[in-house]
């Protein structure tokens, strides 16, 4: 059963091991734990909703609170506590396109404001419903979640816009296909939610990002259904599949995407790498990005998220051995773990392997075969698990990204660690803080940042300092050319540094679209765009 | 120097050689030669503008007549009857961008039509002029053709607008960089015009196509400048670098444009190898691409464009000794050319050449060697050349295009060419028509059409033919899942076909976004949408 206050499947628990509870002992202090709320009470908090039954959706309080929030920090603490402030007032669970446009007549005709929601495992707020005059009717497409058509010629896959990464793969699988899409959330998010919130998976270096996956389908608005016709690309005009990409549910709600999928591969191997120092492997991975070796996955962890998950990685003797090793070589203090992996036929992986060691080794970089490679793959999906049980020891973590230029990487990423180290000064807080880079381009990186603080006294306070240390990063990311988001998306959370990324004109085209596709404001409002109306 | 009704440099000539002229009027019957107008004739029809002098453009007569059409068929029949009927009434020249926000703030003071102008060669007729009751000002970027910055740390080059292929191309080269960007126009359009109609060149199979080359820049509109930053990719939102491209100067005027550049490879080799016939070789090709070898160009002629390419070439005596060999091999009647290149490192390529040898030669494909791709990179821009020698031999030479997905590019492609070859039979006149797939995609591919016929009588009855074919030829198109434009963009040739390929609801967005960015009809009137305004 899926946890009602946390991530994922409530049977499924990552351990923080005793050396790791130490590390970050050491860094911050003892833990503290705030008391979590049962789900009798958070339940017992459910106001009374203000629609009246209907066919078309269910008012029960419990499915009101699990389609409440999403996986964001705030989300998270406004659970635990089991005090949310805000509740969709029905949920709607459509199973057709129709029933899609039915909701948008009803929204219409009752004064509602639609969610769309996907998988819920939002981190920047898109799904969490507004403090609005209008009710608000959250549209799960949980049950639109098939394969529907599969043209094997041109590798399309026809999908309902619910279905989660495992019902994509499983279903491709079953017939020899892959769409190659896995970002962290994958076993719980979904294919329009992607669409949606312009998602990256961790082999985007190989299979794209969803942008490149996307290849058309259906936006059901209040200005009618927007088809987006498939392609393999098109001279005719401004590309409008680029203005559902990213809509977040502000100018309608996706009831089909049309997927590139690829046969699934003969050979896929992931391995791991320490170079010996950060300059290095940043001029290391910059330049094995730009040289177009067709790897299909690159990750490196900057120093402080080496040491990190050596610690947290349990097997104390095994790892000591590990550095001891890796040391003769040349790669001690100040290593960075290198990751990546070959993805295609086999001839093909071995001479891109060639390659790549023989540009990592110019680097210094130590190469340790297949084992963290392996380990890396294993774990892909179970980070965000981690959370549970550092929140048990009375820590908190969460993580935010940008993406920027190479020749901006390494400034933006020490001025956004900097940020978050110090947001907590004045309350004479430690912040512990790391980053990888894990999508790379020819042109940059997006850069990926964890940090990890104690809870305040209460709730309340806790909430406050994550406050400080959001605002801090994100003011920091779009005064220094990083977009506010690489693959979170905007949300709630970000909708307020929009403006300073994009400028004035680009944010009144995104309104002039909202109010084009919904000129009454009913679609997931103060997402995205700052909320407008009532 | 330029020719003034035609294409290119005059010094540069292509011959039709004498078997190729046989070839002709054994498929046509004897051609038909119009008379050419005089550029002395063409001038004196040029009428007087309705614009008084100014420092911010010029309003003499052959300046105007050379901006005023781009390269389409009724184009190239307008000037060489040296009758173009609409004329701009100025041309301005501006040197920055703030000179174009001053022709901005002109046309708005003096309700004029303000038409952005890259190299003139457009084949869609997005600069011709619209019989406007509002003076016409057409603005030439030619002086903007600079590389201003180049970033080499994130591989960003920045330029003006109206860097031509070759501007664009020394400036990087001198550097150690190319654009790779390579479309048929290469010589003569410019990169803000690549941009503005979303050009795909010969080796977007490496390099992408303008969508993945083009980072950010400015759009200069009447709402004010429209600023999109760069970054290596983003999650903020819907992309409005996929408005600007495409908007065939209807949004604005693109002031500055930067790319995404690359190293200048070590190495680079094209290959020509023949398959037996169309269906095995479709069935390669797709495969091929879909295999994901690191190719950099892949080009498949089709049976009639073969024996077409092997009649024009020359050297008779070559091509039988060529042909007695392939048949032999087991490629006779019916044999389509596929040309292939590789571009990179040299260990990659020799990898990759060894994959598509071996792929193709499961198909029944007879490699050639490194001779027919030569051929092919020598040529690669002079085939529009060509059309003054067929012109003066008696007929007329044009191409059309469109992409779909593979399922049903053959289905499409027959029907592309049986609408073209019946489009004259109530004339009794016959049309050659043959294809190529030049652009291939996971997805699907593009479409490249040919077709040759004869002139008729006079100038009104040759463009009547066109008229014909080139509806035929797009109904068909947008009747069976083609799009109107892989690579040449809408224009005003094929704005009538946008709806029925984008639906109702997509081209009223396309109308809000101009409306917002040209609240009072100004830019290039009746170009992408339908003209609207006075």
């Amino acid at each position: 059963m899926r946890r009602w206050n946390g991530w994922g499947e409530a049977g499924t628990v990552v351990e923080l091991p005793a050396q790791g509870a130490t590390f970050l002992h050491e860094r911050l202090g003892s833990g503290r734990a705030l008391p979590d709320a049962t789900l009798e009470a958070a339940l017992a908090q459910v106001p009374t909703s203000r629609l009246v039954p209907h066919r078309l959706y269910s008012v029960d309080a419990h499915d009101r609170l699990l389609h409440a929030r999403g996986q964001s920090l705030p989300d998270w603490l406004a659970l635990r506590e089991g005090a949310l402030g805000t509740y969709p007032d029905a949920v709607a669970f459509p199973e057709t396109a129709e029933q899609i446009r039915q909701l948008l007549a009803l929204a219409h005709d009752q004064d509602l404001c639609l969610i769309p929601y996907g998988g819920g495992t939002s981190v920047a707020g898109h799904i969490n419903p507004p403090n609005s005059a209008r009710p608000v009717l959250t549209v799960s497409l949980a049950r639109m979640n098939r394969l529907t058509d599969l043209d094997e010629q041109s590798l399309l896959a026809t999908f309902g816009p619910g279905a989660s990464g495992p019902q994509v793969e499983s279903q491709l699988r079953a017939r020899g296909y892959t769409l190659g899409h896995f970002p962290q959330s994958w076993e719980l998010s979904t294919l329009g939610g992607w669409v949606a919130s312009r998602s990256s998976g961790q082999q985007s270096l190989r299979y794209g990002r969803i942008e490149q996956l996307f290849a058309g389908g259906t936006l059901e608005t209040f200005a009618g259904p927007l088809q987006i016709p498939t392609f393999p690309a098109s001279a005719a005009g401004p590309d409008l599949r680029e203005v559902v990409l990213g809509c977040e549910g502000r100018f309608g709600i996706i009831s089909e995407v049309k997927v590139r999928v690829s046969a699934l591969p003969a050979d896929e191997r992931f391995y791991g790498v320490f170079l010996p120092d950060w300059p290095q492997a940043l001029r290391a991975i910059r330049q094995l990005a730009q040289a177009r070796v067709p790897l299909s996955m690159l990750r490196l962890s900057n120093a402080v998220e080496t040491e990190t998950q050596l610690a947290l990685a349990g097997h104390p003797q095994q790892i000591a051995w590990l550095e001891k090793y890796l040391k003769l070589r040349g790669a001690g203090d100040g290593k960075c773990l290198l990751t990546f992996g070959v993805t295609g036929n086999r001839q093909q992986n071995a001479l891109s392997l060639k390659h790549a060691r023989a540009h990592l080794k110019a680097f210094g970089g130590v190469f340790t075969g297949t084992l963290l490679g392996k380990k890396w793959a294993q774990n892909r999906f179970r980070f965000p698990y981690l959370r549970e049980n550092l929140w048990n020891a009375g820590y908190v973590v969460d993580t935010l990204e940008t993406a920027t230029d190479w020749s901006n990487v390494d400034h933006l990423l020490s001025l956004i660690e900097n940020s978050l180290r110090d947001a907590l000064a004045a309350e004479g807080e430690r912040v512990h803080v790391f980053t990888h880079l894990s999508h790379v381009y020819g042109e940059g990186s997006s850069i990926y940042t964890t940090y990890v603080f104690r809870p305040a006294a209460d709730y309340a306070a806790t909430l406050a300092r994550w406050r400080m240390l959001k605002h801090a990063a994100s003011q920091t990311i779009v005064d220094n050319h990083g977009t506010i988001s690489h693959q979170h998306g905007v949300g709630k959370d970000h909708a307020p540094y929009l403006l300073r990324e994009k400028g004035p004109l680009a944010m009144q085209t995104l309104q002039a679209l909202s109010e084009h596709f919904d000129p009454e404001g009913r679609l997931n409002p103060g997402t995205l765009l700052p909320e407008s109306r009532p």
